[in-house]
């Protein structure tokens, strides 16, 4: 069953998902992979709806088939009907239910087109699937956050190739949120300010790392990224969560979105990348501290022994050349 | 030219070292590779030696060629030849010079032979090493701590076959070590005792997580483990500090980890890892709330947009199950 264990060394919780292994050897311990580029096989392709669990939501304007569909998870992190009691065993070491939930949206009837080569449209109605999914999922009062994010190639940890996003809802505030809303918050109480309209500001005024903008948004890579390409999208008017976001807001996102995942797909040959949204956590969506925004994180190298040991990363490209690099890239007509 | 630079949004520095990076276009973004299975052509194997940086240190007993070798990287995160200035530019953005050091430990001079099957005494003079390097480097006053790891596979991320360890002396104490102090010290203040030997403790009492033990040192699969065969090892006697160890514990400490690796090793297939000696930064060598311990990171699952967003870990594979399985792992005789 799943559930959640506390590591007092970081004061974090970790989540314990046994289904998602199978028998214990070698590397099947790890995630389930189960890669079927064949279109007739792929439980995501329409046709064969009857693979996946059933149906949560799906799109289908105009009596055409459906346009994004959202299944459950199949082999869930957390899940909906576990309690979320807390426990500390006779040794002191903490555990709790693996209460929440675990969603998967797939883009697009198309197996094998990837998110950038979508029309703006089809982009804008992942976008806003995604909203409406994290905001009836943080209806349930027992959620603390709501992760949306999608893994993009083997390395960034797809298992399935036909491009999707996926939700997972937490019953605590994970560790690096609760860090971000931290830092955010003090720098709030010291300036007034929200830390990051104030780094988009920066960013807006130095140039030299910004990658595009437009109306709504501003898509840089920040001064201290962590890996190579990393780059930041975020709102240019304050917004704590992506639950809030207007639908032309989403719009102008859609829009970003593809062309910054363009200059990188394109000039950097279909890299593997992460890409999340963080958000405020339950409770301070109407605060004044934090700003929601997207975060893709290019897998082009490894975190190793030493970013282990020490939580520092080591990042070999600078991002104004990162960023330089993206700007020039050539966009297909 | 390395240097560091501060991110405001989780309070830590990003190493930025653009001489470990080549041209910029793809994968030549990543890490430099040079894996050279050819013998001849390893920089690593007796008889290359000039094809290394001047060598720091080495072990020729009784006569015979170099049993260890320390060189320094020849792609430094860290040098110690940059200065530790620390800037704010116009926009409030902080940096600081590259200071540090980063050095090779080469763990025998054969090519092909992992840690695990070497002697007892082999593994002991690496660990020796690693403990003299350590030292040496943290009499240099500028830095505050020094991070001794080992990468064990590509997806570990070893650019080099020849088994090899390394240090990195940074100028700041790291994100996650400061953190792991902060919740020790936290730990000490409330209960007057150190979390960490609290938890070797209670690890030997349930026995259900225990790997393998001798009279210095226990072996667990920790209750929180963040992936699947995480194990750790700790002193049975308070000590703050690796550079601390006298040698009758680096002995004992050389033969435990045979033992661990073995059963890593030969029951998982020969898996990835990253190991990392985890161990108090300057100034808190005499503080009795830090137990210095190895910990073993095999990479049998990548962490992807859920960890990346949230920081928090998805682990298949409970502890239970991680040491049991490695507890009756059938070793070589």
């Amino acid at each position: 069953m799943p559930h959640l264990r506390f590591d007092e060394t970081v004061s974090g919780w970790v989540i314990f998902s046994p289904s998602r292994s199978r028998r214990p050897h070698s590397r099947s311990f790890a995630d389930p992979v189960a890669d079927t580029t064949e279109h007739n096989h792929c439980p995501f392709c329409p046709g064969n709806e009857k693979l996946t669990p059933p149906e949560i939501y799906a799109e289908r304007p105009n009596g055409r088939g459906w346009q994004v569909r959202v299944i459950p998870n199949k082999f869930p992190a957390l899940r909906i009907e576990e309690d979320r009691q807390r426990v500390v065993d006779g040794f002191g070491n903490q555990w709790m239910g693996g209460c929440g939930a675990h969603e998967v949206l797939i883009e697009s009837p198309e197996h094998s087109v990837f998110l950038p080569y979508q029309p703006i449209d089809q982009i804008e109605r992942v976008l806003r699937t995604a909203q409406s999914r994290y905001n009836d999922l943080m209806r349930d009062q027992r959620f603390q956050t709501v992760i949306v994010f999608k893994n993009h190639g083997v390395s960034a940890g797809t298992s399935l190739a036909h491009p999707h996003w996926q939700l997972i809802a937490t019953p605590v505030v994970p560790r690096l949120l609760r860090l971000k809303h931290f830092e955010a918050a003090e720098y709030f109480d010291r300036t007034g300010r929200c830390l990051y309209c104030v780094i988009a500001k920066r960013e807006l005024d130095a140039q030299e790392r910004m990658v595009t903008a437009n109306k709504e948004f501003v898509a840089f890579c920040p001064y201290a990224a962590h890996v190579p390409f990393e780059t930041w999208i975020l709102p240019r008017k304050h917004q704590s969560s992506f639950g809030q976001a207007e639908p032309d807001k989403l719009a102008a996102l859609a829009s970003l979105l593809k062309d910054v995942l363009l200059r990188l797909t394109a000039g950097l040959d279909n890299p593997d990348y992460n890409l999340t949204i963080d958000t405020a956590p339950r409770g301070d969506e109407e605060k004044s501290y934090f700003l929601w925004h997207l975060r893709i994180l290019p897998r082009l190298s490894e975190p190793a022994g030493f970013e282990m040991g020490s939580g520092m990363s080591i990042n070999t490209v600078l991002p104004e050349e990162s960023a330089k690099f993206l700007r020039e890239v050539d966009l297909p007509a």
